[in-house]
């Protein structure tokens, strides 16, 4: 038997056939066009998901079930999408049944980073292990929890919005009215939002030079310029890295998960990130001494992690 | 049959019998003396059990098991205390192991705050709920975690170090080492720090005079002058209720529990704790509009939660 898996994002819908194991055996993606009637949108991932099945000779009768993935607040037990922003028409979407519409298969929903966190644990950095915690550093902060191998969410599915624990009392005023969350620190968009001050206040730094180089100021222009040895970015990359580990200790004190797992863009830095994040950690870290240090790796399936965790919602 | 519930404190020791369905049908407790050696601690918990059957005309045969609620840092699946810094001689003690040796039955241990959520959860003001988050405010911030009816302890039974959490990032000194903890905030013992600052910066507030009449400054100084009108300890109390929600918009937004239940000393105050937090912990939840408001409640079985978590940690 076959599973088939649905990322939804904003610019692309990702199918994928997947087997029990989670291993993808193909794949294939259709525009979103996000601002389109949310019943289009669902027909064509039903269309993709039948095109695909077509093309590798695998009958309807060979797929057990389909997962879903998607941005926003779910009631995953009635598989509604409740309300997503960055989706036009986003709110109260039955997504199941309008899918079953057109496919005759049981439909599970997921949230995106939930069902993530899952495909890592079935088949990539977090294989092997049952309570695990991933964090995805983008343009916010998100987070989903695995717990005896399943996906805590919490009631209304509305948990694991560890982007939105607080790091600094009445700090930096974030998206989602909170004041000071982790997201508002360790994202991407806050560490541009620190570049950009860091040069306003030394115009002299090498950063500027790197943004002009790459014609803005991004994500990596600390760390391009922190590792030519640039004082300012040096401070920059420093503190940008003490925020995401103090979110991190968090984690750790709350969960103590067997893995921690980071994803996003900002892996890229490898272990020029994950060295000092580590030390952080294990410094700070409840009762540190007694155990041994909390295993930190970085994802390793980006955007199939998604379409293989929301294959095998259940399985 | 009965289960057997140890709660092991730094002062008491204290043994009930409970029913499967958690009602303490008969109790019993003995100094701890928590200087002495630990084996004549255990050995003390088993002449309790003894007697306290005896007395109740209960024979071995009806115990299916004993639990002890233990303070530290356990090893729960072989039954040892790894360390308790309340204890002078808490280090790599096997108390399963120990007890066993005066009473031949099955012995579990637990993290006392983690027994006492689960406590509560089956008997207390969490009844009928099975995901719940207990918070107890006292000399620390202790933390219990119930998922699917059971404890979530973490790898080691290292997690739930809720009080471990940071609000205020380089903020004040924890006695864990990290700075910045929500215990350094949120605790009866940072109340009292708080308050004698204010006092010490507005000595003419009614907080002078309402210690003096207590004899000292206590987790009900501030509190007192507050509802008699009093502008410091108004601003004092605010934004240690401001604290306190902090955390608990924390627990929300990771696990959003179907509830949070606060123990402690403060609880005492009831609704003019409560109200506050209560709004500001809705009015910053991720997503608030969208769902029901958090329930938060106050525990309602004191130190008996302790003793029925423990009882009936396998049941």
């Amino acid at each position: 038997m076959y599973y088939v898996g649905v990322d939804l994002g904003g610019t692309n819908i990702a199918v994928g056939i997947v087997t029990y194991e989670g291993k993808i055996i193909a794949k294939k993606s259709v525009k979103t066009m996000a601002d389109r009637p949310f019943e289009e949108i669902i027909k064509d991932m039903a269309d993709c998901t039948l095109a695909l099945l077509k093309e590798n000779n695998i009958s309807l009768d060979e797929v057990k079930s389909i997962g879903i993935g998607s941005p926003g607040s779910l009631d995953t037990e009635n598989g509604v999408l409740v309300y997503a922003n960055n989706f036009q028409n986003g709110r109260n979407i039955p997504m199941k049944a309008i899918l079953q519409k057109y496919i005759d298969k049981p439909v599970y929903i997921g949230n995106d980073a939930n069902v993530a966190a899952l495909g890592e644990v079935i088949a990539g950095a977090a294989k092997g292990y049952k309570n695990a915690v991933m964090i995805t550093l983008g343009t916010g902060v998100g987070g989903g929890i695995v717990i005896n191998g399943e996906i805590y969410e919490g009631q209304y599915s509305a948990g694991a919005e560890m982007g939105h624990i607080v790091v600094v009392h009445n700090g930096e005023q974030c998206s989602c009215g909170r004041k000071g969350c982790w997201e508002a620190y360790a994202s991407a968009t806050a560490l541009i939002r620190q570049t950009k001050a860091a040069m306003e206040a030394h115009p002299e730094s090498l950063m500027t030079k790197v943004a002009e180089a790459e014609g803005k100021v991004s994500g990596r222009t600390a760390f391009d310029a922190a590792k030519k040895g640039d004082e300012v970015a040096l401070e920059v990359v420093k503190n940008y890295i003490e925020y995401i580990a103090e979110g991190l200790v968090d984690i750790v004190n709350v969960f103590r998960p067997e893995v921690i797992l980071i994803g996003g863009g900002i892996c890229n830095e490898g272990d020029y990130l994950l060295n000092p994040l580590k030390a952080f950690v294990n410094a700070n870290t409840y009762g540190g001494g007694l155990h041994p240090e909390q295993k930190i790796a970085i994802a390793a399936l980006g955007n199939d992690a998604g379409i293989i965790g929301a294959a095998l919602l259940k399985r």
